[in-house]
């Protein structure tokens, strides 16, 4: 026989008061967050026919807060309000309080997106299928003004975009190009072939959708590199909406938190360090004399300096803070 | 600027109509599972001093069909009513919808259960930091007439107990030896040793406390491994209870088909499928000759079949299944 | 100042005596299979272009049966020679020894074929960026008998094959599309727009490349799950390949001890294990009973059965093992 | 028929023609590091009676260089020699290629140690079985001079020592109470108690053995966690070792960018940021105006400073730089 559910306790365990005072209530219920159920089931849209609602979620800031205390216990009563507790959490790097959210998602997404999404191994998916059901009759277009060119300095990265009439003629192709795509899988189905073969050349605008399931924390570092300005412009809108509609309503501490110590951050290398501590003391000569060590200022035939991506970060991180570069003076 | 959230589209998306039927709701809200909010918060009592308690948990069985649903979109609305398609699901291995189901739990476990415990990795877990704070003060004891006798056949296992005497010998020597570790521990932390130090030589019967967050899809692999008579008995306990007691209640028609197709099912090896065909087509002489030929009647000095546990193991389905032993005939 | 390394210790620890019997080696070298060493970096092609190469690999049985014997220590020497032990290993499900063997592929797939291989998590993957670079010049391609007919029976499958003429037809569309899909590609590139941009209207039978490195007890899960016949046949091709050539060759005990237990097998659910004891002890009326009473039998306007797939499912199962079908009779 | 393995392509695949020299090899072989390969399966010792020892490998630094190639393809070849692409991709936190490279060690390790390195999931382990086998007879000791105080300022850290009399008796209790609980474990096997409970009691300074695999990327953010000195001193001394030791051994390059910009890095929050662009261009009283907005400078009722966890890690950032402190002129 097992154990019936009893009453709450009267006295919680002992050792434990503080850790656990949610005990004592007579009713317990589960946290929920007002301001994200206003907008639950609603439907944020993205690029031409994409899209992300809210479809359920567990926990909030409180969780966060919730979890840590079970770690730190009694002392940490005093010293830490909610938001102080998730800043430092954040600060530290304590990570596994953060998991103990939990969001779903309903995306609306194009498979090449798509592709990028997914490799964030972390989160539970499960994804329209096109071996079960008709693909969804929907490919993501550019319009004239949308087609951006290949930066020369990133390799993987755009810069400006397409003249007008360039635009218009990739937009009139696109249309042509995903027309036919879309009639040859028709006329496949229609002859018969299995939806799992027919569907092998759609092109990879074409949308998918997905339940996906994913904890706080593992959402953050998500966040993290697709809201960042290298990722690409398209999986870049998702991660932005997902973070400034829905995050920052769910947890707003936290969220707070991850755009302060995350990604309104800098990070300095052990070189930079050092660096950096030459420049502030005004010791030019000293920061140009390291930076030459460390190889940043050689230089190439025509006598201006070589091509090196760290010193180029180093003086954008200067720039930032307000710094006059050593070796530009 | 970012999109504001829209209200719910009145025309749900084209190609998939049925997958998404609540966004045409005026109002969506949350999965909730009323067997299981009566229940939150209240402590199940496991061992001597442990418990568990549901503190929060994601959607329910609902969850399940509509993960499955946006895989499977139209098609499946007929055939499949909610309790058929979870039953099609767990019969046929398709995992990730039940990974849309999520629970938090707070625990506390003897250190020694918790060891193993742990080995689970896919879950998320926040526990007491004895670093932090001073050990619970309590360890778990073992009545006089629990003390388990080490089994002969089975090397990790137990068969019995011991007589009431030894036993109550072994339950004072506990005691003993509980107060001593305790005693200790208080000494050296009023002689201020680092907490973290301090606790090094607590024993493993000493009570911790942890949230523990994991989707129903590892969960249910959890108690498929820890339900199981070769599992520990203590953890047993816990496993059964959070079967039992929580899973059962908050998505019944889960853990009805967990425990017909993975805990009450059978599995055949091949060979065994093949024995199974002469078996049951009363090939004795067939089945013999195939079991020798596998060496599972090999007979030792004295005359008797050589130990085999594969075929042990077959004897006792043959038995399960009302069928007489070939070659004991 | 940290230790340094020291010759290897002449004793070993007391209580494991059995359980590290390399340290006694002189020369401690890594495990190495020859029968892979022998293919390793050899193309296996797989569908039209595709293929798959072993790029390394880490352990093999060897690192199954050392994992196994830390947990099991001394007792287990007698009783179990390395293919013992894997077999018991495997039928028990006891998977951790499995996760200690390592193996890194080179893979060139489809990227439809990607789409679903991707969704096995636990892996590590880089994959050929057509942000970075410009997209591999190849798609698969349909040879004209290689068109597969939807199956009527289940909608994820497909039976047969278009006949020549109608398959004519589509591989010839099929060329044109895949053309017209490229030339829009490389237009677009010359026109400047941003390769990662470009690509989006590449059709998914576009191929693509990745280094793939997964543990064999994940490896296996994919096996079961991608080897199956209900599995797509592009990534079946892949799946039986990968086990059939390669982890064959590596770890030959544990390949024999999965198809035995694993692909081999059959699972009986509890009711199916009742229904085969009446089955077995010739109750026909008993058997015709149960199956009525749990709704296997009932029958629609014009008589015969309903369409139930759990009695389909256990007809075969029963055809497999030799017995008649009690309400065929 | 599945396809045989082929002599190794004469052409490499058209637009990937750098990612895979290797293709063009007659023979290719395993990666492998000598200066690892001299020190597999020799014991590190740690603490009293732990030890470390490499049991094999699969990559090295080699493997992240070809993993990031496949990625980035042709145009990586010439500005990426492979220190710099490693320095590159450990900046940027470009995770997935140090995935590329897994490292299995054999440990044996305190169980109150192992207590946290198990927290660490995405790993891979199997450790010696108590209730399989009869536990190591060994405790981890303490010498008279080791006994660490409790930090006053952190807590859950430590600061100094007990003096040495104070230290020799705790020393000397430590001794007895793990001689009380080893009698106490013996006394129950030899009265026939099975070992899965005769153990509950055992201290968790007990030793235990594991296998632990994992790759480098999860090895490296294991490290960055447990040789920082905030980490328990004993799982310190195991993860130091395992850095240098091993790692720098084993991935020379990607060990020397894993301290540069990971362990001697610094992180500045958005607000440190805007801070230090003010301190570095001494605007003092800017900066103390910020920090006053900011909640820094608060006074308690004595007048000093209130206590203010990020303004003190501020302040050692300042140090660490060189900078004065604003509001300490």
């Amino acid at each position: 026989m097992t154990p019936r559910p009893k009453a709450p306790a009267k006295k919680v365990p002992k050792m434990n008061e503080e850790v656990t005072p949610s005990v004592e209530a007579e009713a317990l219920s589960r946290m929920n967050v007002e301001a994200l159920d206003v907008i639950l089931g609603q439907r944020f849209d993205v690029l031409d026919d994409g899209f992300v609602r809210v479809v359920d979620y567990m926990g909030s800031d409180e969780a966060i807060v919730q979890a840590a205390r079970v770690s730190y216990g009694k002392g940490t009563k005093k010293i830490s309000e909610d938001r102080g507790l998730i800043r430092y959490l954040m600060r530290h790097r304590h990570t596994t309080p953060f998991e103990m959210a939990e969001l779903k998602l309903h995306l609306r997404v194009p498979m090449d997106c798509w592709r990028q999404w997914i490799r964030h191994r972390m989160a539970s998916v499960n994804e329209y299928s096109t071996r079960y059901s008709i693909a969804i009759d929907a490919a993501q277009t550019t319009a004239p003004g949308e087609w951006r060119i290949q930066s020369k300095g990133n390799r993987q990265g755009s810069a400006g975009f397409l003249d007008a009439n360039a635009g218009r003629e990739m937009t009139q192709k696109e249309r042509e190009l995903q027309e036919l795509s879309r009639r040859t899988y028709e006329e496949r189905l229609e002859a018969g072939v299995a939806r799992e073969q027919a569907r092998k050349d759609l092109p990879l605008s074409t949308y998918t959708e997905a339940y996906w399931k994913i904890d706080l924390h593992n959402l953050l570092h998500f966040l993290s590199l697709r809201m960042d300005d290298h990722s690409q412009a398209e999986i870049r809108a998702y991660a932005r909406l997902i973070g400034e509609e829905i995050v920052a309503r769910w947890c707003p501490f936290a969220w707070e938190a991850f755009n302060d110590y995350r990604v309104g951050g800098m990070a300095l290398s052990r070189f930079e360090s050092e660096m950096m501590a030459l420049v502030g003391s005004n010791n030019v000569d000293g920061a140009v004399a390291l930076a030459q060590e460390h190889g940043w200022l050689d230089r190439g035939a025509k006598g201006g300096f070589l091509r090196n991506r760290e010193r180029d970060e180093f003086e954008a991180k200067l720039g930032r803070l307000g710094f006059s570069i050593p070796w530009r003076a």
